[in-house]
């Protein structure tokens, strides 16, 4: 390519942009901006030689060639032998003599079916680095690593790495509708254009499954878990597996959510009983005539009797009745089942946190093989903070996939700047205590605690149309992560920020110490603005934007915020230990400790387990209400400060960028400052304890914010 | 800016988008590629000076910096003062001196108060470019067009140019619905975020009222006409605020849709009726607080009693009542109201054609001066091809407003390449003889058969949150048309067809013949494949995606197909002469005769004017039967060589766009090949004639074709 031409290009999108769209996410591939490194690395990366062509292959020369041009400012060239030092050789011992003979078959070994390996290698006495896996998938991978190291100015002269991932199924799910409609969707509307499929291919397609390749995920649900029979007809299925092709190479497969009345719906049957032989055949020629379009097809996700949803307690058959019906239909194809254990009753329940536990404990080990259990962190719903869910350790001979929520339905949904991997974290981090201390949520959903071979962690994807994909541009950095996560449930927060930070704005060292700070702050931040000391599921009903504790009029018992609050004039909080709900118990003795004790119970959960009066004494001498005011006024101050952090960060982020976080971070101080006023005035309506002089005045009166409205609120 | 700066940004940005994403429209500013002409430009453009600094100044300033930067790839120099030949000197007499004093005060008298005077001076001894207009406004418009003459690669060298709108409201309907749905909408979902205005800005905002400017559009109305009255709360009125806030020193005003109901919904009347005094006063006070947000507010237009709309009817009153009232109310702050005529009765009517002649002409001169009626382009509703609406010319004394389509509804929706300015002209050329001979419709649109001074020329946006905006590239050039004949009616399709392509794609010789003949053919072509010799109306229903010409299952009778058509066993068409509904006669005599004998009327409008029988002869010598099967089948044949043609053009255009052109252009020879083959097959259980042997056999059954079911088409 000639200079002039690049500088013509560059001189236009740059002037006329005024910075970045957020299009490209963490794979810019900008110019190496340390000097010194960007000598080293065009020093030891001069050519590349990848193994036989194929359409994976192609994609991972095309990837190295288009990072390391637009990192290193040189093109490489495309060699077939090595011809100097500083060759890349890409490839797998089946595809490539050279990987084969390189003397590297221990790593590989260690790498699996899906790791890579990224090793320096003198090669006819060239230095070269070896990217390789046993599977094209692990070499896009290593590739994908390899342009990590680059992107994140990491050193490359002697490189040894092996990496496996340590999860199976790393997934994403969309909560997509065939309207385009996305439930609990904050970036815009749905990604799928299924009028236009399966003939047009946006290049949205091609360019999200590269960025999901980028960071491992190999499993997408494009499909809502409130499932639309209609996406399991002929028409639907030839634009899933114009999909699937264009997923396929990037070692993507496609799952489908399932609806279990689909049987009756397009199926014209009289029932969708799991135990009904027409059923059963239904779906067995159902499930073959997908295989027949998508070869590779991966399963489905299940969302059953949970909701409103259809499923077999529909006709008094059970779960697991349900799943295998399904996973005995799709085994024959290799296809796995994946059923949600997110369910609570029709019937008021004494406490919606035990429902799943109940469920589910009594099926352990009634599952197919092929099926999965998928359970949501916590045993509420994604709250900004949430004990983890019991059953994690209580299903032993049933393998258990986590699903986190990516997209912020409870954190701030698309206007708040929310790092979500501390919360991902504290709950892989937990310990469950079921093989005794150490016995950690991770172990459990890695199988390493009993064996599991089938492992999976979930995440309900962020992903919209908006030209950025994620709307707020910071909620990238949770798509990112819950992809390293799953690579890798041991990756500290800190790590996946830097990493991201790195790739998406700057390596600057004093950019990159300012941001992570604000982005591991963040979710203890919105936690203390909205949802302190374990207060829980008190936001606005259907669109859950924003407070409403006060809200009592819903027609199931758990919809409303006060069932959860149990705030009165004795006090707040909902008793789960033995004097209440009881669900403690669920816990293992070891977990259950930290909690059952008001006094000694970690207080970032002391409601959540307790009902305690206002004038009940915490650790640092406030009580409850003094407590609560404490939290909200320094959370909606935290996130004032948060505007400032980030005006500090203007000489470091292009201009559009800049400006839509610092628009955005005004909102969240706007919000953070709606959710102090309005629970503090609503809960002080019980306690009757004046909010202390300290503080300023709430700017409205609680009438005020009882009476806000948001018919058109998004993700509904 | 330094040069590898620049080198950096764009080898990423190229490298990575693998071509263009088409966000940015007609105003790309790529280097001028004929070399003779780029050093013309370059020793002709040296230096840039404006006139004193003023929101409008500095986007004309920075506009023309980046767009000559784009072009000349040299950075100009920003000065106070001519030092050299080649200065740009823009401003307005007011705010620049050199204007002032530059002896050009006749053209900008021919400018009048929007247009603009480009032109060459000598100026202290040097050679100067002057841009220049009596307002700021014009001065922006003029820095666009002298833009665009580079960008079309124009001598400059001697500029004599002064241009002045034929028109006055150059305007976009969006149908936007306050959840981001649009009505008719092929291009994703609205642009408007609602939710987050109005504190995050975003920056498709900017670049919406940057386009538009570019084009002379200078109104906008954001908001359905089938409006929602939540528009007029003080919430909202707040985030139309910010996005007129964006607006304003592009020289675009924002208009919204007045629900005709509001003051019952939002109110709290118990009436709409506009002779109420309640009711009077609560829209002179709600247009007051409109105008404490918005003080340059446009005004409203109205659907009302139109498809189920509320209106003065609802209370005995007549159109003229309505509307009168909200321009009473919105007189004292200079607004208006834009009336639509788009009625058609509640009770079964002979013929839909003639409801707005009859129900407007008797309120001709009813109307208060600030009050213009909005008809659409033919008297049905936005069809591939309708002669033009009879009210032009029968309303002398009110001023009627052009309402054009640019989202295609009726014309391959978002999968079609149909280019729209010969539809437009074909209109705006015909001849009324209201005033006898040469009275056309853009003579009585313009004003100057009537001399009135409010003018206009709306047109229902194809705007959506598609990254390229339109959907479909080529959807881009209707916009720009739609701006362009607002500004002069008079340019001619050719022109735009050129200018569009030169901008948005490139200016080679050989691309731009067969690109432009490639566009100006297109509506024949959708024509004859989609509603030949004068069929209209005979899309599916709801979603109006497809044929369906055999519904009759309508609750109204002139929602059915088969209600346009009347085809039977004698014949086809519908007679609109004095032995049918006799709608000929709303048509002036001169006018009338072209259409009102069968066998000499114009044959594109045979079967709009003339039930005739299935033998019935045409000049060509086929009989009616055949003629529609000649016209399908060539009309899909010429759809499919739409694909060769554009396959030639492969050399010139970058490979996202081109793959993105080439596959919709299957999608459309695959819809051409639908609507040939179901009409087809539906008009011979009628015609019961064969299909000429010479043809090939449709692909389906006329069965398979009425079974197709399309639940999720867009926009509707």
């Amino acid at each position: 390519m000639k200079k002039n031409t690049l500088l013509i290009l560059c001189l236009c999108c740059f002037l006329i942009t005024k910075g970045e769209n957020g299009y490209d996410l963490w794979l810019r591939y900008k110019p190496v901006s340390n000097h010194i490194l960007l000598s080293v690395y065009r020093k030891n990366i001069t050519q590349l030689i990848t193994g036989d062509s194929s359409a994976t292959m192609n994609i991972i020369k095309n990837e190295l060639l288009t990072g390391i041009a637009g990192l290193l400012q040189t093109e490489i060239g495309y060699h077939h032998s090595v011809t100097r030092d500083g060759a890349i050789i890409a490839g797998t011992p089946r595809s490539s003599a050279l990987i084969r003979n390189a003397g590297i078959a221990t790593q590989l070994q260690a790498a699996g079916d899906e790791g890579f390996v990224i090793t320096t290698k003198k090669i006819n006495g060239k230095q070269c680095i070896l990217i390789s896996g046993n599977s094209e998938k692990g070499v896009l991978y290593g590739a994908f690593h390899f342009l990590r190291l680059l992107q994140t100015e990491q050193p490359i002269t002697s490189l040894h790495i092996v990496s496996a991932p340590k999860i199976r199924l790393r997934m994403l799910d969309h909560w997509d509708n065939p309207n385009r409609t996305v439930e609990r969707g904050y970036a815009g509307f749905s990604i799928w254009n299924w009028h236009t499929l399966p003939t047009y291919i946006d290049q949205r397609y091609i360019d999200y499954a590269r960025a999901n390749a980028s960071i491992g995920i190999n499993g997408t649900v494009i499909t809502n878990v409130n499932a639309n029979a209609v996406i399991l007809t002929p028409a639907y299925l030839e634009k899933v597996k114009a999909l699937a092709d264009v997923f396929r190479p990037y070692g993507i497969k496609v799952y489908l959510t399932a609806r279990f009345s689909a049987p009756i719906e397009i199926g014209g049957l009289k029932t969708a009983d799991p135990l009904d032989a027409g059923v059963q055949q239904w779906w067995r020629e159902k499930i073959k005539e997908i295989y027949t379009y998508i070869p590779d097809f991966g399963g489905f996700l299940v969302k059953a009797n949970s909701e409103g949803q259809p499923g077999p307690q529909d006709y008094k058959r059970s779960h697991a009745d349900g799943a295998n019906m399904l996973a005995d239909a799709i085994a024959p194809f290799n296809g796995i089942i994946i059923w949600r254990a997110f369910v609570y009753s029709h019937d008021n329940p004494l406490d919606r946190h035990k429902q799943a536990y109940d469920d589910f404990v009594p099926l352990n080990g009634k599952f197919r093989d092929n099926v999965m259990v998928q359970v949501k962190n916590g045993a509420i719903d994604f709250m900004p903070r949430e004990p983890f869910h019991p059953l994690f350790g209580a299903m032993p001979q049933t393998p258990l996939m986590m699903e986190f929520q990516v997209t912020q339905e409870y954190l701030g949904q698309g206007t708040s700047l929310v790092f979500l991997a501390p919360l991902f974290k504290e709950t892989l981090e937990s310990d469950t205590y079921y093989k005794g201390k150490g016995s950690t949520v991770a172990k459990v959903i890695d199988g390493t605690l009993d064996g599991h071979r089938l492992t999976g962690i979930a995440g309900v994807a962020n992903i919209g149309n908006d030209i950025n994909w994620c709307g707020h541009p910071f909620a990238q950095a949770n798509w990112y992560t819950l992809g390293r996560l799953a690579w890798d449930p041991a990756i500290s927060s800190e790590q996946i920020a830097g990493e991201w930070l790195r790739m998406t704005f700057s390596n600057q060292p004093d950019f990159l110490k300012t941001a992570s700070q604000l982005m591991l702050e963040s979710r203890d931040i919105i936690v203390q603005y909205s949802n302190p000391i374990g207060l829980h599921h008190i936001m606005g009903t259907g669109h859950h934007y924003g407070p409403a504790p006060w809200v009592s009029n819903q027609q199931r018992p758990e919809w409303n915020p006060v069932y959860y609050h149990k705030s009165d004039s004795n006090g707040i909080g909902f008793d789960r230990t033995v004097t209440g709900s009881n669900a403690l118990a669920q816990y293992y003795p070891g977990a259950r400790k930290q909690w059952e004790n008001s006094h000694t119970c970690d207080e970032k959960y002391l409601l959540w387990f307790h009902h305690v009066p206002w004038n009940f004494q915490l650790k640092n001498g406030r009580n409850v209400w003094e407590e609560l005011c404490f939290q909200y006024y320094t959370g909606a101050e935290r996130a004032g400060k948060m505007r400032d952090t980030w005006n500090t960060l203007r000489p470091f982020v292009d201009q559009q960028r800049f400006e839509q976080v610092s628009m955005l971070l005004k909102i969240q101080h706007e919000e953070a400052t709606w959710w102090r006023n309005a629970c503090l005035l609503y809960f002080q309506t019980c306690s009757r304890l004046p909010i202390p002089l300290q503080y300023e005045k709430p700017g409205h009166t609680l009438e005020y914010y009882k009476n806000l409205r948001f018919p058109y609120a998004p993700g509904i």
